[in-house]
């Protein structure tokens, strides 16, 4: 089953400053072979759901490792049946819709 | 690693009433053995991470087999190495300091 | 304009231990009128769409206010115009279909 | 109060493409004057909180008129006051720490 999703790394308790969390969880996504797109709250990805939400586990997993001792994630994940599609696609629907 | 979550599924192109959705979800929570709690917006869920992100993925099949051809799904996922916590537990931390 | 939404806030780079802040949300509602429900991971509210707003607003206004110089908040908001609905109504129809 | 957010609607009852739903809430920020992007899974707004979710309201109003009986839609939004941020400058933040 393919997803769709966003999601977004939130470390508890090591000040206000998480880029380099969030780059970590990056690496985690580029060593996964998943497509991964970062934007300015989260990170898009496309791929097999197990794939997928391994790669958020593993990201915890550094995470915490890194020092964070709390991570709270929010995740919006979409699969559907009646076609593939793509994060692009999902983007030029859109953009189509507004000429 | 376990994980304290609340999910919501979002069931798409099946019309506007989706409780049944929502109750096959429930039913798949009885069948894993997960901690649950239903709320007005969603079900928090207890326990292992894997076994948790299984069912939510068990959940999708099962709407997909329902009918619902797209489903949307929110995760707000919390994991801590600092200490255990349970549902009740993070519940009863908020309201003793309600006094 | 009638919302049922639930919201999670995450104070960021205040320690580990963020009860006394949520604490201080439920406070916040408490004060608004807005009917609300504290859950594991975050609190239902019912009530229209800017009062429910503007009293997330507040909590962040407050929570910043306590020190937390970094606020994320997460919100699970619907709206319907097909019929009004109520939080406890949301939860008996899931319970419904369960039999 | 400035905020950073990404949201994502979605319109329920109305089948399983929803970009013209989502392309009228690009319409509703074109018209507020705010910041923002579309990315994959929703789009990000930059600006003050009240401006920000006076859209979000008004993209339900709208999708409602075009005949969307329920809504949901998911809200991820930040709020800091150590310093200015933009939508460019945190993706800028990340990438820095990748190399």
């Amino acid at each position: 089953m393919k997803v769709l999703l966003s999601f977004s790394v939130i470390p508890m308790g090591v000040g206000v400053s998480v880029s380099e969390y969030v780059a970590e969880c990056e690496r985690v996504l580029a060593e996964s072979g998943l497509k991964y797109q970062l934007h300015a709250n989260g990170t898009n990805v496309e791929g097999e759901w197990d794939a997928a939400f391994a790669a958020i586990r593993r990201c915890h997993e550094r995470v915490h490792a890194m020092g964070a001792e709390r991570i709270s994630t929010v995740i919006y994940a979409g699969t559907r049946t009646d076609k593939d599609q793509t994060l692009e696609q999902k983007v030029a629907s859109v953009e189509a819709k507004l000429g």
